[in-house]
């Protein structure tokens, strides 16, 4: 059985959030967790939950990253924080991946200082998984969008890696076995977006493993056209944000109009099943986070906001990972590029 | 009083809607319309409506480029086309701006051949007129995104440029005297982006005639953060289009629930003025076009789908835009950075 290391300490709700996560997953499933952080905090909140022993270790540590500090500041100085005693955990083999909602910059620079890229992988990509609209029968109401976040710019033979690595992760995770994956572009034609997206496309295309669709859109993120879509991590970040912000714009929205009105309110209550199957598709919670790709270990990135379900269903994902051996594949599938 | 020429054939609607628009224009305004296309069927539209011959003149010619067809080689081959003639009648002095809602890239294309740009500016940009939700008292509820696709990559100093005509635009169009100018990135702090916007962010703080409120995440796209967002085409593009998509799933999705369940349909109902301002706020007809920016002549496009309320609504801001000296304000404003 895997072992997942998760960050007690990580995350707007840390550690309570994070151990009564631990905790229904030690009940549910033969998973076994190494929970990082103070020891005397995470027993009191196991103290108020019913948990199964056998599928829970504690690693102390004494110091935490906040959430708003400076990543690089951080990694370099608190060494005895609880994400970087947990990667090293990780890295050392006393766990097979790692789940933590903290500061998401000391993730990745977590990740880059004691992981090791796998062979021939020449950068990681934060891969971040989100609702769209289908339009394949079959298809995961899930996409995966990568880098969103671990680069700035990229090289065409870095896009295309990020293609092998996003879909070996959604083939295994989202079992779909085919995946089709899609190129970030401001049209939908091959000589669009540049020499770097050109050569990109060219490659994917003639890569016999991958179903490439071609070049996605903007409109088509939110549509079912690519289950995977790869891009540089500078329009990934704004891209995955700007849905992220029309998504709480409407709640506000919708709750403005909520207060004026009676009328609206009671319109609001007569469609209150059909807006929760909207806010069920958007939240975050049901996803397991984001993957953190090209290292030998994986590593889940979990929202700031996640609750006990949210870290439940990431260490589930993490294990699965595991379990279906997704770095191995990813190694595989970049070793074919060569 | 100015002359705002007008691609009769350009748009889904076209000549039908423009010239509708035109006609409205020509009773309740001064301004002076050049409508360019075929003269025998703006005349047979123009027998349907009531206008006011004295501010209407038709400048005949027999080609149109189609919506879908490739803007290389139409620009290249299509010379008696609508959108060349009215470009190259508004070069040759004969009107003080276009009007088109034809093939977008075609219309950055004809920009680029015939009109010149404005001594210093290194290249145009296509702004975007969208709507978001403001934050300040007396806000403009819309703002301007560019480029979202003149370019695909920029330098620092042409962000830099795209801020200083954007501001100008605003000031103008808009009434917001000091208008807020944001730098598109992926995180807040001014160390991120890379060198080229870490470098542009440098620039455009030390700028003094420019109200620029620093970096502007996805998420703040749509609040009332930055009147005018600066960022490269392909970014632009994306985020625009991305926009545009979930606006489009939405609709998608409340139409299905209204399909589904009679409370859901009768919720629908009561809630229809809100959902009514919402779809206002939304509307693009209203917004009056997308300018380019740069040359020396401005250029409105307008969207494919504009009816004759759109068009009556881009004529006017262009109009205003001519009034109000835009490009010599852009020329005089790029000018102060040598």
């Amino acid at each position: 059985m895997p072992t997942i290391g998760v960050d007690a300490m990580g995350g707007d709700h840390a550690p309570g959030e994070v151990v009564k996560g631990v905790a229904q997953v030690s009940l549910s499933s033969d998973i076994d967790c190494l929970l990082v952080g103070e020891e005397a905090r995470i027993q009191a909140v196991l103290e108020t939950v019913s948990y199964n022993p056998e599928h829970i270790a504690i690693l102390h540590c004494g110091d935490v990253i906040g959430m708003a500090e400076d990543p690089h500041e951080a990694v370099r100085s608190r060494r005895d924080a609880s994400l970087l005693v947990g990667v090293r955990a990780v890295a050392e083999g006393r766990a097979d991946a790692f789940v933590s909602g903290g500061n998401a910059g000391a993730c990745v620079l977590a990740c880059a200082r004691h992981f090791t890229l796998l062979p021939g992988v020449r950068r990681a990509a934060v891969a971040s998984v989100y609702p769209r609209r289908t339009q394949f029968p079959g298809q995961d109401p899930l996409a995966l969008l990568l880098d969103v976040g671990a680069t700035v710019h990229c090289a065409a033979d870095e896009l295309v890696q990020f293609a092998l690595m996003g879909s070996a992760y959604a083939r295994r995770v989202s079992k779909t076995k085919s995946p089709r994956v899609g190129l970030l572009n401001m049209g939908s034609e091959e000589s669009k977006g540049g020499e770097t997206l050109v050569e990109a496309h060219r490659r994917l295309r003639q890569l016999p493993g991958l179903n490439f669709v071609g070049n996605v859109e903007g409109h088509e993120l939110v549509r079912g056209r690519a289950d995977v879509i790869v891009c540089e991590g500078l329009l990934g970040n704004v891209a995955l944000k700007l849905v992220e912000g029309v998504g709480e714009v409407l709640a506000d929205l919708t709750t403005a109009a909520a207060d004026r009105r009676l009328s609206w309110r009671m319109g609001l209550r007569l469609l209150a099943p059909a807006i929760e199957r909207l806010r069920a598709l958007a939240d975050y919670t049901q996803y397991g986070g984001s993957p953190i790709l090209g290292f030998a270990h994986l590593f889940i990135k979990c929202h700031g906001r996640s609750d006990a379900q949210a870290f439940a269903n990431a260490v589930k994902v993490a294990a699965k990972a595991v379990r279906d051996h997704v770095p191995a594949e990813i190694a595989e599938a970049v070793r074919g590029l060569r």
